[in-house]
């Protein structure tokens, strides 16, 4: 079997489109092309990016059972079946997105040795059905000590340090803010096993890393998860640490997301035709705040054109934008910034933002493209 | 009377320290030296910042009342004994940062006519009690359709167009969040009348401007405000936007703040021995966010040392760090940027950040120092 035809065969299993951009397949980690991601508040299943720490789980969801216990005065062992008739069903539309989305361009600034070079496609947008976690742990009732509740998943991950399944965990105060889903449904079908089947933790406003797939455990407790991917990865050490002498628990804990925005079209390198050109791409102001303006440079900032915004469907969700530009021959550089409603705008420059595990880009967008008529 | 007197005899009114930076007298506006604000968390009354818009009202305890209408099941009038007796009391320290807060950095980019030049001390934190604005707002009983708590106070401004008393209004799930005080109460004292006495609004994590000084009218109703201060002052214009073009409702709706540093000590333009020097300032994360780390620069970011942070003593007040450096012959510039808790860090540079109100300027705070054995 060829190297391409392997990878064919593992986008039958994970249902993706065929131009996906692979970074692995042991674990399978792929973004969609920025050109698919365009304009399209909900990303189509087929083009979701997928990130994964270790193999994909294969849950029977006629045994499945989320266990509820901990911090709580009533432990709950739970079924689908338990789900679905003993609590509301509720829905959101959210955007999910990778802490290592555009680590390329940080990439490019100095290496990040052991991380995918994740494009501006580590973020998508779908609609979520399930119940809210905040009624499940109502039902449970949260003792007063309970601060954090943690998840827990089957997949071991081999990245981890020691090997171990896969967890993380959000502060209370997000857990009951009802924005938190146990989720069984993606843009109206059944959430595919790709995706977290039968259940999975949606976090809307936060890193992809804490909307814990196939989930089997939520428990109530007094700390943040001790596992791997919360206490060791994703965190934001300082430029000048060694992630190898690091221990657990250094540097920000990243949770919330922040500002970013990516441009999706033209495409990055693209030889055009001089002239009018449209560009397009995407704003996501993550948690507690939305996207106010964006705006678009030919010049690397010495001159702004306001895009045009797309409303925001939900308070979770990215915004895509557009703008014309009358592109001259030769080399262009197309910049996009976005401005949040907090008056908050994004740093100019990758360089200043490299840190040693590669997140958190949130630099000014940058393409290069070449006209010539 | 000499100009030097007059402005004594304001500082006799106002209660404040003889070494303020004065912007103006009518109405008065004045900013602490950096040097007095730095290291202390709570900053004295005389050298709070005083930013208004009008003179300053001289209302009678006795005989003040407040008025609660608009979208409200019980519209109440409430005497300062009303409030003191039959709500309970509450407390918190909150840090208050005029939207101006460092303009003097944008207005060396480019000129902002009719603006004054804030330097990094239109910012100061007290310790407030009084009541939750919650609290009055339950027993008035707001209406479904109320979205917008507007205040309203009676100092008019002829900054104003056209003149009006001075008002604003935060949303509803702001106001009813129990952060929101109505406060006479000041880092022990009874709130002087230069800050607002007998009553004003504290609107932790957002611009000052919504901390309605002197109180009289709190409105529930649909809309913002349609006060000049909250419709067409203190709004994000876009660069090549023109003020005196715009209408009400342009730009960016400045609320809540984000993420701000500056340098105390030592002083910008300070001849100092070479050698080890300390480094001090703040930081303020704002509105849901806290400050995670303070970073230093003596080489304009190639590299950075990592500040001493202290603790914070509420979600809403700023936290002052501290570095020692050695400092070298010749000038140095010393720069430093802050990280929040969702890993955002402030833009590089003032010259992007430049708008034509000059708000916001969260740019990467940077003084010069020159040194001479």
């Amino acid at each position: 079997m060829s190297p391409a035809q392997g990878i064919r065969n593992y986008m039958d299993i994970w249902d993706k489109r065929d131009d996906m951009v692979v970074h692995g397949t042991d674990p399978y980690n792929a973004e969609p092309s920025p050109c698919v991601l365009a304009d399209r508040t909900l990303t189509p299943l087929d083009a979701f990016y997928s990130r994964n720490h270790g193999p994909i789980p294969d849950l029977d969801p006629a045994s499945w059972r989320l266990t509820v216990d901990g911090l709580v005065g009533h432990p709950l062992t739970l079924s689908l079946e338990d789900l679905r008739s003993d609590f509301s069903e509720h829905a959101l539309v959210a955007t999910l997105q990778c802490a290592g989305n555009r680590r390329a361009d940080l990439i490019k600034v100095r290496d990040i040795p052991g991380e995918d070079p994740w494009g501006p496609g580590a973020i998508s947008t779908a609609h979520w059905n399930g119940v809210k976690l905040a009624d499940v742990l109502a039902r449970a009732e949260l003792c007063p000590e309970a601060a954090h509740i943690a998840f827990a998943a089957p997949d071991v991950s081999d990245i981890a340090d020691p090997p171990q399944p896969y967890g993380g965990s959000i502060p209370v105060a997000k857990a009951i803010t009802g924005q938190v889903l146990l989720a069984w449904g993606m843009n109206g079908r059944p959430l595919p096993r790709a995706h977290g089947a039968p259940v999975r933790a949606i976090v809307p406003g936060w890193i992809g890393a804490r909307s814990v797939k196939w989930l089997q455990r939520v428990t109530a407790q007094a700390e943040p998860s001790d596992n791997y991917f919360q206490a060791t990865a994703y965190r934001m050490l300082p430029s000048e640490a060694d992630p190898a002498r690091t221990g657990p628990c250094a540097g920000i804990s990243l949770g919330p997301v922040t500002l970013n925005t990516a441009i999706l079209r033209p495409d990055d390198g693209a030889r055009l035709r001089p002239g009018l050109t449209q560009i397009a791409g995407y704003a996501y102001a993550g948690e507690n705040r939305a996207v106010a303006r964006v705006d678009v440079s030919l010049d690397e900032g010495g001159t702004w054109i306001q895009a045009d915004l797309d409303e925001q469907v939900s308070p979770w969700a990215w915004q895509h934008w557009r703008t014309t530009a009358d592109l001259g021959e030769g080399e262009t550089v197309i910049t996009a910034r976005a401005w949040d409603t907090a008056g908050a705008t994004q740093p100019e420059s990758a360089r200043h933002l490299w840190n040693p595990k590669g997140y958190a880009n949130t630099s000014w967008a940058r393409i290069h493209v070449t006209c010539h008529s």
